[in-house]
């Protein structure tokens, strides 16, 4: 009797439609998944896995009605702007980055860092994100400290800059080896903590801001460390004619960083914009990813080649960037306006629209399966499948549950599609991380919800304060 | 007693933000509406409306940390489109109109219509809609229905054709007359009715479906009747071209339209994509108004030159479009994209993305002050302000609340842009139209959601089948 009681450690999720985006592409109509601790055990129809498993199941959840997808992956976010957001709408790029964003982020404590991260990842699992790469802020601590109570997963990276004009001062005098220094002793105190959900990445801004030198050292760190480099890439147009006229290449960033063989596999390039055909060869060739951002790619930047990039089998995702480059922290809206703006950008590139581009299963792809090869972890995460990595058995317990039956969704004659381009973040209602629950029932487990953000306002507040910038007001304000 | 007890009828809303849109673009940080019947008898700071009206008031809310806005208009949407959400995803442009499109509302009948605009209504509700201008959808009356039992105000109106290849069997033999008087018709027995909220106006599909007899005729009848005319206008470049090709004007369909006399102020043109320089001029000269559908435009058709229809005065407002075309019939979700969209837009104009191309505060006047206009109704509409029509002596109470206090808009350094780019339909809890609650705390109040839900998605499942369309799945579903 007591051995039985013993065995009863597995939960079991059943009675819904669960798109798996495993291989074979399987949707079952009324699956069910068995996870023991932080893994997915096996994966069927309800009727099966209830009768295999439900004698040895602590909690059964008959989810019906329910749709459950993988865990969504944000491959480029700035968890450390979330206090920012509002700071910088409708100004030109060099407000937004001198008076602005800089002044921002160079005045962040630690305790700021905790705090917005804490804001974003509120955000991120409401929208349904389990895991994101962090696309670089100042404190690393203070993002670890956050994803750890969240529950969530992360490929964190420290923001490194060791060149450029106009930097602020407490940067400025920031040494190439001081960055990589700071960087390694964060993968040394951060990279694979909390049960495994957080590791820790190389961070560069961007190519305005970096030596060569640095480059260089972070690519052979990286490899040496067996982790990942996350860097802005090919942004603006002033980006690569700054490289043209600097580095003597045809072309920008990626032809540059092709020369320098900085291009690897392990390289998240965020946004690639502005690059023509033979650099999307080049990077298809060396198997970097690109993590597309369509919200931020709109507002500052322009059309990055997503289609072309997709038939050259580069792997690109979906990032939201950060709150002052989008205000959106949801990949859920994300995935919705990566299907518009490449269906529109055809107009740009060929003169007329295709409403046939990025279909609804590409864009669930790239915030699913592509995503997790963008952070290098796609053994275990981006479907729902048992066995993703052979040595241990089987993929993370990463899952979203959305519930349909809403005006926001309704009629569903196509759930895939649906679930692209009609699902909100409302539909949301549960998201379970590493076997764990994170959100259950729209309900934030680890942190509370209001204090975090009660909190965040007040250090948002003083920030600005500290950092000396005034939003101007818009209306006549009595 | 008795006679000081009549006396109370008035409700105030006090102690919320309220972004007036009025022409001095007041807004108040701590203000207070009266609101009498279905009127807005006075607008000021609360602690003087409470010291006037309080002892007149039957209700009196406080929305201390809410803000108020003007209920948004929705100047293009085809609420009988509602239950074909997801049957045309990612279709070429054929498809969805032979296939998918022209089926499905060809077999409607009018209590799927009724339907239809009860789901999209409640939707619209949702996402702080007021009031909307119909597309064209078939059966008025079924429409009416929907629109008299939410407590929405909308302007309704017939989608005719009268010429055109390919027309389902049903629609091909109505002849010019009959469009106009079914037309007619519903305009005798529908407009001005539900306590004034419901107007009927004429309804042209599109120039490749009309006669010039059917245009001429519309124009006279709706000058006669003064009501507007809605009308798609310069949606795809191939329209253009026939336009071109038969009634040898040297460009497209506006141009043609100002040939025949056809442009007026009583015009809402939905779309205007592939228009140039001087059509604009046109279009500004003869005061006609524009509803830009940026999620359509992105999807299906291409990019209109909203900033340079502003530039040169003409009204722009804003659309959702259809289900079909759109799939979120949000204009909270609009006025997000219409900003990022237009700011993308430059890239295809002029080169390089503009970050500051319609700042928020221009977006917020589209989806109030110049929806009102777009609708003909910005008398009374359009602005939370005393007196808009000097007859009657104030404006309607069409009122949004909204809770900005959650993950989606915190922190607020700028109101406006908070509003415009954070706010998602989760944050709009309260809606006021012509003086009554339609929804109170995210609760619709004339219907019962799911009821309504639940009856669409049958009715929609059985149209589909009746009208033999079918959707290929994408995925290996079993």
């Amino acid at each position: 009797m007591e051995e039985e009681k013993e065995k009863k450690v597995l939960t079991i999720l059943h009675g819904a439609v669960i798109i798996t985006m495993d291989k074979d592409k399987r949707v079952f109509k009324n699956g069910a998944i068995v996870i023991e601790q932080d893994r997915i055990k096996a994966i069927d129809q309800s009727r099966s896995i209830l009768s295999q498993f439900s004698h040895l199941a602590l909690h059964i959840l008959d989810l019906t009605g329910h749709i459950l997808l993988p865990g969504l992956i944000n491959t480029h976010v700035h968890t450390s702007q979330q206090l920012a957001r509002g700071i910088a709408d409708d100004v030109d790029l060099m407000t937004w980055l001198h008076d602005r964003i800089w002044p921002y982020e160079s005045n962040m404590n630690e305790h700021d860092s905790y705090l917005s991260t804490l804001l974003c990842g509120i955000e991120l699992i409401h929208s349904g994100v389990t895991c994101f790469a962090e696309a670089g802020g100042q404190h690393v601590s203070g993002m670890a400290r956050a994803v750890e109570l969240l529950g969530l997963r992360a490929c964190l990276a420290q923001s490194t800059m060791d060149y450029g004009h106009g930097l602020p001062s407490s940067w400025a005098t920031r040494t190439t080896h001081d960055c990589l220094q700071s960087q390694k002793d964060n993968y040394e105190k951060f990279h694979n903590t909390s049960q495994g959900r957080i590791r820790v990445w190389f961070g560069i801004r961007q190519i305005m801001n970096s030596t060569e030198r640095l480059l260089l050292e972070t690519r052979d760190a990286a490899r040496q460390l067996k982790t990942g480099i996350h860097m802005h890439v090919a942004e603006i147009p002033y980006e690569n004619q700054l490289v043209m006229d600097v580095h003597k290449v045809n072309h920008g960033t990626v032809t540059y960083l092709d020369k320098i063989d900085f291009l690897q596999s392990n390289l998240l390039a965020a946004h690639s914009v502005w690059i023509d055909n033979n650099e999307i060869s080049l990077l298809s060739r060396a198997e970097v990813k690109v993590s597309h951002c369509p919200a931020a790619a709109m507002r500052m930047l322009g059309f990055s080649p997503v289609r072309e990039m997709l038939d050259a089998d580069v792997c690109v995702s979906l990032g939201t960037d950060g709150a002052p480059s989008n205000n959106r922290m949801s990949i859920v809206d994300e995935m919705y306006l990566a299907s518009l703006i490449n269906k529109g950008r055809e107009v740009y590139a060929n003169g007329t629209t295709d409403p046939t581009a990025l279909p609804a299963e590409t864009i669930l792809k790239m915030a699913t399966v592509n995503g997790a090869k963008s952070v290098l972890w796609d053994d275990e995460l981006g479907s729902l499948e048992v066995g993703k990595k052979v040595v241990i058995g089987s993929g993370y317990a990463d899952i979203v549950v959305v519930n349909p039956s809403s005006w926001t969704m309704v009629p569903i004659h196509d759930c895939i599609s649906s679930i692209v381009y009609c699902m909100r973040t409302e539909n949301v209602v549960s998201v379970m991380c590493n076997g764990v629950w994170i959100m259950k029932n729209k309900k934030i487990i680890n942190v509370d919800e209001e204090e975090v953000i009660l909190k965040a306002k007040q250090a948002s507040v003083e920030l600005l304060k500290r950092a000396g910038i005034t939003i101007p007001t818009r209306m006549n304000v009595i």
